[in-house]
């Protein structure tokens, strides 16, 4: 997608050398745009553990590239062992995102398959592009199936704007280009289909103001930022027409976890009869589990981050604390909107009711 | 209740001169307690519009302090005429809170019931002074009342402590003294039932981060700060006994206007059968509506609020920028929870379900 007038990735592997890889540092959007070199697996971990970057189907990328890294580190004739340990070493960093653990179990099975030790590397190198070309390819097919719905909704409107709610950043900075949640916004402009953008700033990462209302600008797609606290009144107010946000899990019967507060939204688009979507990749799926409320482990986050806000102050990015000084705090960082709830999921195979998302994958 | 282990009030008359009255600047709070001393029935206004005090309740005392200071500014023989221009800068600081409008009529009508100036002065102070006093026996007696619920919840969890969710500040901070939402908790301490209270920090202006966990630290309450995202799964995973939230209008058929957010936690709270119960005195009440979705003005306010987040910086009070510039901003103060998703209505003469509010007032 575009930032600042150009088309971009959000993770290349370095063209020259290929022996590093490079992201963009996300916490300091939408401030500074600073494009980081990530040059060993441990960086990786790191990039991923302390949010340089962040999205499920990014992580997983970044993962992806990790592992690619460790390939070249590893000592003489401890490829397997070294790869198993970055490998824990890179799963640790988010429990809740099952995309990660889907592409690390993809590079490790790609890498144990090779025998020399540059038969390995070649084949994490392929097998990394490749996880970046599918995660691009998927974006853009479930902006294509997500189109129709926003195109439905807009023809029974007789033209008028389609107003979408969305929730965190499931946006092309999530991903590495498209977006999940986004790509059908992406795709309804291309296509002619005026479209507004309800963006939840959501606390207490704020990647909804940080990111998401960044992004959107970005392509010069027309949007609005919120509390989080709004979705609700709007919604009774006739001002949403479809709720879409992102997922970091979704069980087989399609409960969905996605960042904290995504249940409280699809509460009321359901009290408001608004349809709510997730949008998602097949990586983002966990067949393993049916019910996501008592399966599904929540990360718990570290206090000050909802103790502190992160934004520009005389042009430095400046933490403020919004509270007395240690003040209790809980950060839970995701919740589960059960499946009924849930009006439909759109994967890059298409859109299916969550009870019926295994007929996608047949 | 106690500010650094001293008992105080909100809000007091000059206690030596009567012609000005002292709030504390709760903009500032946590982070410093500042007395501010209001001396003209226009100040009074901008203490109210800028939210120097806020909270239903104690914007209606302020209110009625500064009607009893015009008393004290109007010209000789022009006393009725500047009564009524002072009550309508007033009325117009704070669409919403329904006891604004209440605190001020009853201030007009006691003025004009009197003939001379002296007799205006008098009774204009009298009446503030009455208002104040009967706003603290109002929320002592929310306190007596809502206390039955929570001795309820702690005998059947037999001798567990009580978990209540509360949003924004509907705090003795709000009020005189005790508050509305906290009351019943405040009595259930001096009860001797243990509680835990989970305060949303109330984006945009985080009353609950500012105020809530300020006030409850200070009585010694137990209590953890969350995102306003976090009550939907806190409830999912059985942690929340009960919701009691403030209100700042009250329809006749029990829909409650309460700050932003606040509906999303009722239908939360609906969604795992855990009761929601709003608090609030006999002046919150419109009984001249009764669809409050259809018939409450929401205010919006200023975009900055939701683009800036204010906190403590190097011992300063900052302003931090979370968005792009310019992002588009959209900012309610409130919105309307149905008497569909309440359970019951608290006030000082008991609790009643929302359809049957009227029968408290027979």
């Amino acid at each position: 997608m575009l930032l600042y007038q150009q088309h971009q990735h959000t993770i290349w592997l370095h063209p020259q050398t290929a022996a590093s890889f490079f992201v963009f540092d996300q916490r300091l959007l939408p401030h500074e745009l600073k494009t980081v070199e990530i040059t060993s697996s441990a960086e990786a971990a790191s990039a991923i553990s302390n949010m340089t970057v962040r999205g499920a189907p990014l992580i997983g990328v970044t993962a992806a590239y990790g592992l690619y890294l460790a390939t070249l580190e590893a000592p003489q004739g401890g490829m397997d062992a070294y790869i198993a340990q970055q490998a824990a070493l890179l799963a640790a960093t988010r429990p809740t995102a099952v995309n990660l653990h889907w592409a690390i179990g993809e590079m490790c099975k790609a890498i144990t398959s090779a025998t020399t030790a540059a038969d390995k590397i070649a084949i994490a190198r392929a097998t990394a592009n490749q996880i970046k070309a599918d995660d691009i390819e998927m974006c853009r097919q479930i902006g294509v199936h997500g189109l129709s719905l926003l195109r439905d909704i807009h023809e029974r409107k007789q033209g008028a704007t389609v107003n979408i709610l969305t929730h965190c950043n499931a946006g092309w900075l999530a991903c590495v280009d498209w977006g999940t949640a986004t790509s059908p916004i992406y795709h309804a402009r291309q296509a002619g289909i005026p479209v507004h953008v309800w963006v939840d700033e959501t606390r207490p990462r704020n990647q909804g103001a940080n990111l998401t209302s960044f992004e959107l600008g970005q392509q010069g797609i027309d949007h609005t930022l919120i509390a989080d606290n709004t979705g609700g009144h709007l919604m009774q107010h006739g001002m949403v027409d479809i709720v879409i946000t992102g997922a970091d899990r979704v069980t087989a019967d399609g409960d969905v976890a996605n960042k904290i507060g995504t249940y409280l939204k699809a509460l009321a688009a359901y009290d408001n009869n608004i349809p709510f979507y997730a949008a998602l990749p097949h990586s983002t799926i966990d067949w393993s589990i049916r019910d996501g409320i008592k399966e599904i482990s929540i990360e718990q986050r570290h206090g000050d981050e909802v103790r502190y806000v992160t934004g520009l102050h005389n042009d430095a990015l400046t933490h403020v604390r919004i509270c007395p000084p240690d003040t209790p705090v809980a950060n839970y960082g995701f919740d589960v909107t059960p499946a009924r709830l849930v009006t439909g999921i759109i994967t890059e195979r298409g859109i299916a009711a969550p009870g019926n998302l295994k007929s996608l994958y047949v």
